[in-house]
């Protein structure tokens, strides 16, 4: 037994049922997302039964939020009609107590996008998640439960940490697996208010949906299309036969 | 024979005929679409030999929809530069009578949205595509021709309604078959001047193709590229031998 | 010989080896490019090794192109964030010395594109990749290698020209494979400084690649996913047994 309030050989049952409450609650997910994948998103929050939603208008992101139950922060493309909308879109999370996801996309490339980030970190998101660049850059409130991506994933919060083993190479080639993987951690996060068991759930049910994924797969586009499907396809009994985790 | 000119039984041939049309004509049409699903509606047009262009920028837009033969409309991410970019392409559309269909999509989500689709509706779209939800909200001015989406699609105008039975359920999982409907359905106005026989037509062909590339599917990603796919190959023989069409 | 430097027969070689290059040194290219086809020209480059990035805020445009070994500007969607941005682009390119490829998308669409286009021209780009239409109403610097693409592709220069025969038709019928070819030029003159033998060499590897996906695509969604695929499975090997080039 970790301080995490569970054991790495805990996650795959708890992952598996999550994944079939989120499939029945069809939670809501507002992306405020860039624009190069928004529709990779959307079809994989779909896949999901997760129901997605994107606008970036300040005039509406607020009405979107309120009726959604979870909200992903991406910063790519960002400019300053999407600063402004991040930052109503947040005020309208805090007021309605909505969970919400940062994705700081890389944060490491401008100055521009490492003090936004740091701003952001200030309000407190449920979960962060970025590769070890975009963490190198970045100073953690103790409250965030942290993600690092990389060839395993580790999942972190002040009192423990799981690594997640699951995955395939080929998500580095396709552009937005990470972005949906924050899309994925919201719809999580919707059905189970515990950050640190939605983020680490979720990073195992995309893992396991990505090795499914590389069997059918002969390069990048194909794997593409084999993920989205296979996330529509896999099952709790699918989490529980390829899951590996373990403590940190 | 009902009072829309037509009946059911002959909305198969109609549309086989239509479908001929397009891709022997090419129409080239303008699309106002959220960023989204830009590439894939773009696509889809392609795939039936029909000419898309995209821009929203209102300095250019106006050329564009004069060069084109119709025009579609979709508020997603509807923001300033967006809402600007419309009021100059219908005022271009109306100096040079091009037909244009109006996709509301989400104007039930926000007020903006509601009272803006109102004052489109005002101009007199040749045909209004929108799902159960949308309409809800909305009050249909006589002239316009309505198509309410959803397991069966309705199309109505002031004289008469037909019901299309074609379809799958695994468009509701791909972002933007909903979009690609509008912008089909400009494709078929370009080259037909009755909106309803163009819009019931355009119907027909989208459910046909849906149900030829559902046979392909291993999921919503599969089933999308297999949609394009078929869109470029469906033939007039195609849709008089799987069409299910009633009168309402 | 032809006063290019090089003959027609000598260009499969070159090529073939300077797809190595690009696998090997992983050239960053910093994409100005149209929101319709950012995630498609993203994936193709990541297929090749390369690593795009497609910021088009003007904040922090300067940062990501000082990052990158070379640039690709398309027009498409050109608002007025968009020409800040090439701008500042260019300004930091130009500092900073990288090569960079100019795609007038529909520059024979509209006066400000046109005009845009003439102005941008002059800041003497290492590439211009334009189709006939495009081309006609462009006056070309003679420093500029011209790239004119069609049935067959022909690479110009004030000193010679070459024309690759590879490609497909299927290509026409899938958005953004013209953008993604700008990108892929910008590839190789990351790699490759002489700009004609870059030019020529990536419109080869394009055009044979196009011919690998084509045996695999039942229409044009399942050629782009082969076509991506291809491109991260496309060996020296291919081309030197696929290439048809000759001197003009």
């Amino acid at each position: 037994m970790s301080t995490t309030g569970f054991s790495a050989s805990e996650l795959p049952r708890i992952a598996a049922d999550l994944l079939d409450t989120v499939r029945a609650q069809t939670p809501r997910v507002h992306c405020l997302m860039n624009t190069v994948v928004q529709k990779f998103v959307a079809d994989g929050l779909s896949a999901l039964n997760a129901v997605p939603s994107m606008t970036s208008s300040p005039e509406e992101v607020q009405a979107f939020v309120r009726m959604a139950d979870a909200l992903v922060v991406n910063l790519g493309t960002l400019d300053r009609q999407r600063r402004e909308a991040i930052t109503l879109a947040l005020d309208a999370a805090k007021d309605s107590r909505k969970p919400w996801v940062l994705d700081p996309a890389h944060c490491d490339y401008s100055p521009v996008r490492t003090s936004f980030t740091q701003e952001l970190l200030k309000r407190e998101p449920s979960v962060l998640r970025a590769n070890a660049s975009e963490h190198a850059v970045l100073q953690m409130p103790e409250a965030v439960v942290s993600i690092q991506t990389g060839v395993e994933d580790t999942i972190a919060h002040a009192h423990g940490r799981l690594v997640v083993e699951n995955g395939h190479k080929l998500m580095t080639k396709v552009t937005g697996t990470g972005c949906l993987s924050g899309a994925i951690i919201a719809a999580f996060l919707a059905v189970e208010p515990a950050s640190f068991k939605a983020a680490a759930s979720a990073m195992l049910v995309i893992g396991v949906t990505a090795e499914i994924a590389s069997s059918k797969a002969q390069g990048p586009a194909s794997f593409e299309v084999a993920f989205i499907d296979s996330l529509a396809g896999v099952s709790a009994d699918d989490i529980l036969q390829h899951a590996r985790v373990r403590n940190d």
